[in-house]
């Protein structure tokens, strides 16, 4: 029996918000908009009767019976969940005795069960150590009425240790406050739960502006309540290169904004630790061959030279040089660190938005390309190097992603990369890429910089919105919620990603017939409060309202 | 001589961006595109030369000559400038130490013109205790080249307290980090400066989502520093009512969101306080006919009641009744207490937004009206109300200030109310305004809630901006940033108003003539670091970049 101190914090945050009465009618009004104990994203299949328990988070603990996990939930405890908050709201209990009028109602309420001690987790096989893409989500979760014997009343069954993180965020999400300050009720139910996409991402950029680790580690904390499962690390780009490489030490040091907004090897292991205890897998992208300016700052001869009419360099630099060997050889050690740094099967090699300039002035480019016959074939420049590329990052044991514009101007084979479609007629190339045989991610309408994107548009896009037969719809993998960093920072990053991304969560989780945008909108209210009071500076989901204390 | 606490804490605050060297080359890039000891707004008049000064924070006094003054200058010590920040920045100074080295580029650099150690303000004519609409706020600051005897190297001329903070605020603008970590560089300059517009003001909205006193605090500390002088607090409105009336506590007992999202006297008090000391007007609106829901939920009867075809009451309610004389009574009672709670010379009633819902199926509202013979003319009825209410309130020694429809829909005679346009082609309605000798404030374009309005077209827009005579475009007093709630609350109102509001700051303070936008880019990217140094929020400017530590 193990009493598990991460979920207990959890709890503790769901009883704060004590300002509502059980079964107390609902009057109109934005601040009654919000559901009271629903989950986002919505499950498969969800049973709740009127029928209630009630739980007193202090007095309440989970329940787990296999080994394996249980050592691996220890590693879970010593994950710090709680927040500053959780302090002053355990005192609520003390609230309690200042209204004991209300506990009397339980009790004479028809539906009233009980009270709730325990929930017990099933878990079979081994601790698999690290997330990975198609594990198994899958929970059922029951809390039964009262009437059989020998069983726990509340049992989640799982098949792997993330389903049952799945399970538990479920199981808290289905509480709702008392009334009393201390306790809180939850519904007769049952819950069989499991994603529709193994993939269901959120980007963070960190180079157009630098976001500290803390803050990375709100966003998968708010992932980790939607039960988002990919987060992708823009990490590098032309602005900034905060990562800090242990080869080769001065591309941050030189390539940063300053010497403390950088990542280092332990900053990058605390991130993937923090996404790991939530099950949440950690894709780098390292955007090859554009995107690359602040590398260049230190690793003069990486990038091709812009030359004036006259045929002198004009002091910009654009694009990776693939034609010099001694930059192939760089890229090779370079990626074979990032492959060691970050675990993940996936690694993003970019690919997008390649300009011609700076490769289409640079001498050396320029007669590379005419001893092979390939003068003006900037196309074929980028595809052979993007070919080598993958074929390099795969020796890792790494899948390669790209953006589309890689795969359209690539020669690549179904197999060799997963594509990443974030531009343009969305559904078409969605479809002409399965079409082709090869795995798909969908970004697209699902950019957080684009400020008049509602959530309600969000919701509606689905990846596999296209006519195509149950094997291509397969290839499908899921999708990303893009927070690119041009106008985001730690001031604003987290009211700006949440709750929009929350309903991309719910899109790449639920059955593809939720669709109901006034159920998804109550939802969203609760979760935005709930995100708070784990600490997540959500923004309003819809209007004027309020979050109770 | 007073040393002034709370301007060495904005003076420590300048010296923790310590990153950049004097003198040092600017090379390109996003990082450097921010001014350096460059002013929001920009100066009427400013004169700076490549000669500077060293300046040490901790060895730096404000010398105030007038006494009443010094009085003064006592009381704002008291208030506490100081973030939590400040402290372990004021610990810079043993950096300073360790690079002892940059100190000597001072002495070798022929612009070096010594240290400098106070800056007298001379202040004449007694003390004003709070500011007020044409407030004299003109300053002149003088910091001289070494040649001159027999006086201090640097002046501060004003006409009044709230000129002086002006020109402190300039002071702290124009000082740079030296690079040693303690030090701070000015230039040899005379700045001569004085506001275009008399009103300069920020909306903030309480009522969409209660903002605590902390956060309308931190509002007003970023408007001091770029100038700004009135907050329109639009603290109630349809959807909550968190205004603690002492003559009818129900309406906030009832109105409220929560007992706790309410202002207390004592809120409201403090608020001011913080206002008056950083020379802002506090203009409160009470917003009726319309947009009083809230109202009606601790006043039953005050509103009218909507009927249906079959003459019930439907439940719902919209518009106050002014049929009834004892809503009239109730009105004049509150707009009593609120002039006493309100200081400010101007109240802004509202009057936007009244539809005749409601007031076209109660039957004591149809009744009233045909008894009268106006039967159908809802306009008049919204008419007489505002005469009334606004003849009650100029009784009360305030200056109504009406949103357009209420000055379009009324019978107001100039001199009655100021016009506060918001909506439609308006060029023309302050055209309109103006030649029918009304006063004038701007808010269209200036909405922060619409999120694609960039800061460059807020920018543009001029509250001058059509052909009049000088006596007619007097009458145009200045504008608003506006930000209305719906959307906000604590967590993102601070991002979202800045920098947006500063380029609506510079507008409306700066000659007609500052128009370049890559002036403007730079100043503001420099704002949003000060600003975050002072404790506010402010999302990023113009793209990607950082605030150097």
């Amino acid at each position: 029996m193990v009493p598990l101190a991460v979920l207990a914090a959890l709890l503790l945050a769901a009883a704060g918000s004590a300002h509502a009465q059980i079964l107390a009618p609902v009057p109109p009004g934005p601040s009654t908009f919000a559901s009271r104990g629903e989950v986002v994203p919505k499950p498969a299949s969800i049973n709740k009767t009127a029928h209630f328990y009630v739980l007193r988070p202090a007095n309440f603990q989970f329940v787990v019976l296999d080994h394996a996990i249980t050592r691996y939930m220890r590693v879970l405890q010593q994950e710090s969940y709680s927040r500053p908050r959780s302090a002053p709201r355990a005192s609520a209990a003390s609230a309690a005795s200042a209204a004991p009028g209300r506990r009397q109602s339980w009790r004479s309420d028809p539906y009233f069960r009980g009270h709730l001690t325990s929930l017990r987790i099933e878990l079979p096989g081994p601790c698999e150590p690290w997330p990975y893409p198609h594990m198994d989500e899958w929970y059922e979760l029951l809390i039964d009425d009262k009437n059989r014997e020998q069983s726990p009343l509340a049992r989640l069954y799982v098949n792997t240790v993330w389903g049952a993180l799945r399970g538990l965020e479920t199981f808290v999400q289905l509480l709702s406050p008392s009334g009393d300050g201390s306790s809180l009720v939850v519904n007769v139910s049952a819950v069989t739960d499991s994603p529709r996409f193994p993939h269901r991402g959120l980007l963070l950029d960190t180079s157009r502006h630098f976001l500290p680790v803390d803050d990375i580690k709100l966003e998968l904390d708010a992932m980790a309540a939607v039960k988002m499962n990919v987060l992708h690390w823009h990490i590098v780009d032309d602005q900034s290169f905060p990562w800090q490489s242990s080869l080769f030490p001065e591309l941050s040091e030189k390539g940063a904004y300053e010497p403390g907004m950088t990542y280092s090897p332990e900053d990058v292991r605390e991130v993937l630790q923090h996404a790991r205890m939530r099950g949440i897998r950690v894709m780098a992208e390292f955007d090859t061959p554009g995107h690359t300016r602040s590398w260049g700052e230190g690793r003069p001869g990486l990038l091709s030279a812009c030359h004036d009419v006259a045929g002198r360099p004009d002091g910009t630099f654009a694009n990776i040089d693939p034609t010099k060997p001694e930059n192939l050889d760089f890229l090779k050690q370079l990626f074979g660190e990032v492959a060691a740094a970050f675990p993940d099967r996936m690694l993003h090699l970019g690919g997008d938005e390649v300009p011609n300039f700076c490769w289409d002035s640079d001498p050396n480019i320029l007669a590379y390309m005419e001893n092979r016959g390939m003068s003006g074939d900037y196309r074929r420049l980028q595809a052979d190097y993007l070919t080598w590329l993958t074929s390099e990052v795969q020796r890792l044991n790494r899948t390669p992603v790209v953006w589309q514009e890689a795969w359209q101007n690539g020669d690549f084979r179904p197999g060799d990369v997963i594509v990443h479609v974030w531009l343009g007629h969305a559904m078409d190339l969605m479809k002409e890429v399965t079409r082709r045989g090869f795995r798909a991610l969908l970004s697209e309408t699902w950019y957080l910089d684009h400020l008049g994107t509602s959530w309600q548009a969000m919701y509606r896009v689905d990846p596999r919105g296209f006519a195509a037969g149950p094997d291509q719809l397969r290839l499908v993998e899921g999708g990303e919620a893009c927070m690119w960093g041009e106008m985001v920072d730690e001031t604003n990053v987290h009211s700006r990603v949440w709750p929009r991304a929350a309903a991309v969560a719910e899109r790449l989780w639920s059955p593809r017939t939720t669709t109901d945008l006034v159920s998804a909108g109550r939802r969203l209210e609760e979760l935005v409060c709930r995100l708070r009071r784990r600490g997540v500076p959500a923004s309003p989901a819809n209007g004027p309202g309020y979050c109770p204390h």
